[in-house]
């Protein structure tokens, strides 16, 4: 495997295999000897937490990061996303992880590169580190996917991760069900659409997405997503035993969750951060294991 | 010792095994064996100095860091700056190195924190590492700070370094004087204010402020500072043999000190910045070492 | 040696001394242990390539890099570049790595200086190593400079390449034409002048340069460029035999070259990215040896 472009592209053993990686990395058991190496992270679009997230698990690793940045780079004298990437190669850089905003162009991008690339995210399209770690993170709590009902609830048409972790977790065995406004509906992903009381009183996992306010024109329509779609204190009550709440973060408080709930016993939002480093250095092993 | 927010917290005697460390860092005699950790520093106000010299003290410590600034993190997504701690702690950072401009706000944000905080200055509030790093300066040139006449002068009002030196000068066993125009004196600080024709005369550490352009409307009402507030050339003349002048820097040559004088036998202007190293990596040591 | 200010200040002994280094690094035979060390890069003007090769050569000697560009740096304060490069000596920076846009400011400002200097574009003046890992990609595929036809075809009067090269390559015996639009030739680098097509026929190396569209204010009077002084696919066939081609870099794809040719088997550019890293690590070691 030389890239991660999306979740689709693992077979379940290839997320097992990440899976016992990342529990190993976390409990310490990690025989990793990186040779020096280098990393480009390419944001071009804003993000602290995965962004940051990407940089420790890379200098954990003992690997050296070259930040490249829209504003400061020559991508401001034109100079195209594959030149950077070849550049960046021809320079010594083996591994660039990249967000950028226009779906699907990566495949098209890797053409003929000898570094590896990681999709960080592509707009509304894929973000498989965040899929995968969303799924680790599940996987710690439950003995299997099998028969799991997981829930994700909020804007899935424009969602990266929502896209992603229904493919995935349908692929583990797990049945997902979704809660959204109807124009937030992806007919592509089927009809399984329930409502926000029928899914705390059903769901193992609740998986809330980020209302992604800057990307949709009327925020002042959403003002009653709250009590309508999102999860209030008296909803968190009547979830089911042993539930857990997920959310990629940042959060909106009190818009698609009750601020009170961010840190309740159920919530593993900030557990999902700790195991992100834990499975971007797994993934970032797997692909540049053949160069050590 | 969790926390670095103010120097008010710190006894006479943590100030003065600060110095033993900061001391004995400048001589090499330094050991210590820092595990794998992360700091990010998270400056929300421009700063180069201040900035760099945390960044070269961590590195010189071992540590990784994480930068976090305005323009290009989450904190534009809306982010609130207690969520972002969380978060950073989360991924595995144990120190933030923190500038932002609210005044007080420092002791919610660190409320059931693991990560430790240093305030590299909040507003017209604190700057404690500032403070400790000119303290160490004056500490290198008198056998004590007993009976030390100490000037400090310019925008005491405005001054996150005024205010925290004055408390920590006076505590220490120094005298204080202020010299400064009627609209920047700060009355919860006394009314020692002198003359800087007295100032110069009288004093074995001058400590000049740097007039904030930014934070004020009008320069051009403090065209005539250097000759009434600063220090010319003629007054220097006049100063008490053995005496100091500090400043925190950047200077702005020929406003609050003649040009020529910045780099003159009596300045210890680049010697406190070469102290700011040391004493950071000393505080550093000192909150992180349970760790170790 | 302190400072690389100018290609100019070497020597031809000087310069192959510098190419022997490269190459010995390149082959991986290098022993250069490293004390502790600290960089600042400080770009005021964009660029990617350049800072990141110089980052990667940097932490590929172990040295640790201060990220100081002209936005978040108390540059905005009114700071003096002097005062930045003093206050970065002070803590501790042995080299700072500038590019900024006054042509002929370096000379006096690395006066009294005890950090290191190495000049990395200043305007349209001069870029030192930039030449010299043309010269260094040149030196790779020629026995000697000897009696080498070489050709800098493009914006002579803005660049500084086309200056520093056309020195350098007369000092090692090479003879230098030039193919230039009559606005961009520079009286001051002589009258030897050719056609394009004359170039492609007689030249071993070929060095485009890059129309700097942002430098110039007319760019819609350069859209015949190409076929009149660029590099089009008909000319590249017309090329003398072993004769390869350079370009700094980054490439405007159909103005100076056609796009296909990029990457094409006379075409040097990426070599040059790759010999960038090697060259300016042979330039940082001699400058820094003394302090090992």
């Amino acid at each position: 495997m030389q890239h991660l472009l999306s979740v689709n592209e693992l077979t379940s053993s290839d997320i097992q295999e990440l899976f016992l990686k990342a529990k190993q990395i976390k409990e310490g058991d990690d025989h990793w000897c990186a040779p020096q190496a280098f990393a480009a992270n390419i944001f071009l679009e804003p993000s602290t937490r995965t962004k940051n997230s990407f940089y420790i698990a890379e200098k954990r690793l003992g690997i050296d990061v070259v930040d490249v940045n829209g504003s400061d780079s020559s991508l401001t004298k034109g100079e195209s996303l594959r030149d950077t990437l070849k550049t960046l190669e021809s320079i010594g850089v083996q591994l660039a992880v990249l967000r950028q905003s226009e779906q699907g162009i990566l495949q098209e991008l890797t053409k003929d590169l000898r570094l590896s690339i990681i999709n960080a995210g592509d707009g509304i399209g894929e973000h498989p580190t965040q899929s995968l770690l969303d799924l680790f993170t599940i996987s710690e709590e439950f003995t299997s996917f099998e028969g799991l009902h997981v829930t994700i609830a909020g804007d899935i048409k424009h969602s990266r991760v929502a896209r992603s972790n229904a493919c995935a977790l349908k692929k583990l065995g797990a049945e997902v069900s979704f809660v959204a406004p109807d124009e937030w509906k992806d007919p592509t992903l089927g009809d399984n659409y329930i409502s926000m009381d029928e899914a705390v009183e059903t769901s193992d996992v609740l998986m809330l997405l980020r209302v992604q306010c800057e990307r949709h024109e009327q925020p002042a329509a959403y003002d009653d997503y709250l009590s309508t779609f999102g999860l209030t204190v008296e909803r968190e009550r009547r979830m089911k035993k042993d539930s857990i709440i997920l959310h990629p973060a940042p959060v909106n408080r009190g818009v698609e969750i009750d601020s009170s709930l961010v840190e309740c016993p159920r919530s593993r939002i900030f557990q999902q951060m700790t195991n992100g480093v834990a499975i971007r250095m797994a993934i970032i092993q797997t692909l540049l294991q053949e160069e050590c």
